[in-house]
């Protein structure tokens, strides 16, 4: 038998995991507002993202995964603007007040926020017939800092972080389309559990010409760094980085597919020629890795090669307003 | 027969119908996220509010009205902490991406932050089930110049703005169980579009030793306001103040019933005795009129009294994650 709860409960429960504690919150939760002290000579880069069940994230993920994952993918998009981040606010709109439900979703939260030093400042639950989740976070550049998607020139390279497809594979093991044998683990962590590339983003700052986070496909966010910058690009499916996981279940046009397919929350950004050297000194960028897949050129939107020859990708990106379906593997 | 769109294509409808125009704003919608310059010598005050379709609003409200009641809500908390509002992020899960229907939620909320001066810097929009609406407003204070819910001290006057119960008078009227006659319209248009005190909010600043929205009955949230200045509230119910339209549709325990039922978006505040002096002085009170209705008192929890006798009010305040109906008329 579940304890019923109010809201009043539900969020002393949350603030109780997931407050967090900085300095600059002069007021967290439990005002009709949060009221924050921001640093002199900083700029404030402010984001939200919604989660909603069955559509970003599969009905079986666990409340700790949804916690986490509704705080990784705005956080991603402060990666990508090179911010640091420091708040949040959280609003839980869900079917069910089970408090055991919002106190592992919480910790979720909580366990992602710890990591960055981001403090829940404010937020608000509600009842509706399907789970959304919307996060807000704020953070900081120094003022001319922030890497945009419209500073890409030809002639600078286009780069990633870390590999692609993991998590377009991780949905296809959750809707028994792939067999991944040893690797559905790892393919499931990468889907529910992203890390976003704050610290690779901050160190990017000065160095990157442009930035965006690979969330909507590589096709779809390339070609909008494209269009804000006035350039075209030219991928490589070749060069695109699969984990040894991917890897091990997935080759050819199958892996292209997962690779383009989104939800990756990897940063996709593009360097000049002359500072490709700093690239390599960057400590961030080396914990998580990152590979030239491409270049901008003078032009208009993607284009993709394969082995040098121009060729059509396997599959669009995932767009979340369509069915959130993986590529066929 | 109606035109689709996507996620692009919808965001690009609500942008060029909301997203106003401030100089602090460097970079709005468009990019991974808003950067903004904010002022020195402020601190920032950030607030979220989620609407959910069939809970906070009724089903057959029009759109325009959703998008303004979406903001209207959130600029009310900013207006119970004296903040002047800056920013706004939109995050839209809705289940049918109708343009017409977006771009009527646009205009909405763009009459409401066009008279604050409120610009619209980014957001989600997603695909859902039941249409649920987050906002998140960005407003500022002068250091130190909050308005919080935890200044009030016995001795203290507690007043509210405007006047109370039309919202759930008008919540009757939708579900017919109340026959308002010529008031009906008037009801309505107070439960759809709500008039956030954002001027009244910001001239109490100073003067008022508490303030808070009044979103979930006056008792609710009177409540905390005596739980986080750990003293009590004693509320005169004759002395509720109710517009003409109200009063000429309900008397006696009705009226009560429906004055401390919520959503009415007004501001409840406390004043210490040598400062009432101060509040006829405030046009921006006299703009939207204000009444004492009780005293702070040394001890816990709200009491009522009913001509001066100690009486039991006739309905709770209405709690969102109940069932959103109105009191019985």
């Amino acid at each position: 038998m579940r304890t019923r709860i109010d809201e009043t409960g539900l969020i002393e429960l949350i603030r109780r995991r997931a407050a967090g504690q900085r300095r600059d919150v002069l007021l967290g939760i439990g005002d009709d507002a949060a009221l924050l002290e921001c640093p002199p000579d900083r700029q404030l880069v402010l984001a939200t993202d919604t989660l909603v069940a069955g559509v970003h994230f599969p009905l079986e993920t666990i409340p700790f995964d949804i916690g986490w994952k509704s705080l990784s993918v705005n956080l991603s998009d402060l990666a990508a603007m090179g911010a640091e981040p420091a708040w949040a606010l959280l609003s839980l709109a869900l079917p069910d007040p089970d408090p055991d439900w919002v106190a592992e979703f919480a910790q979720g939260f909580a366990a992602l926020a710890g990591e960055h030093d981001v403090a829940l400042v404010g937020g608000d639950t509600t009842r509706a017939d399907q789970l959304v989740v919307t996060v807000q976070a704020a953070g900081f550049v120094r003022a001319g800092g922030a890497t945009t998607r419209c500073g890409a020139a030809p002639g600078d390279g286009i780069w990633v972080t870390g590999t692609l497809g993991d998590a377009a594979a991780g949905l296809a093991v959750v809707h028994h389309d792939l067999d991944a044998g040893d690797a559905a683990g790892y393919l499931r962590s990468r889907l529910d559990r992203p890390v976003p590339r704050v610290r690779a983003g901050r160190a990017l700052v000065g160095l990157a010409s442009s930035a965006i986070d690979v969330s909507d496909g590589l096709g779809t966010d390339l070609g909008r760094v494209a269009a804000a910058s006035e350039v075209g690009a030219q991928v490589e499916l070749s060069a695109l980085p699969a984990s040894d996981g991917l890897r091990a279940v997935a080759a050819g046009r199958s892996l292209e597919a997962f690779q383009l397919a989104g939800d990756d929350y990897e940063l996709c950004f593009t360097v000049p020629g002359e500072r490709e050297a700093g690239l390599e000194a960057l400590r961030e960028l080396r914990d998580c890795g990152f590979t030239r897949i491409g270049d901008i050129v003078v032009g208009e939107g993607v284009a993709f090669r394969r082995r040098g020859r121009p060729a059509q990708p396997p599959a669009p990106g995932w767009r979340h307003w369509n069915d959130a379906g993986a590529p066929d593997a």
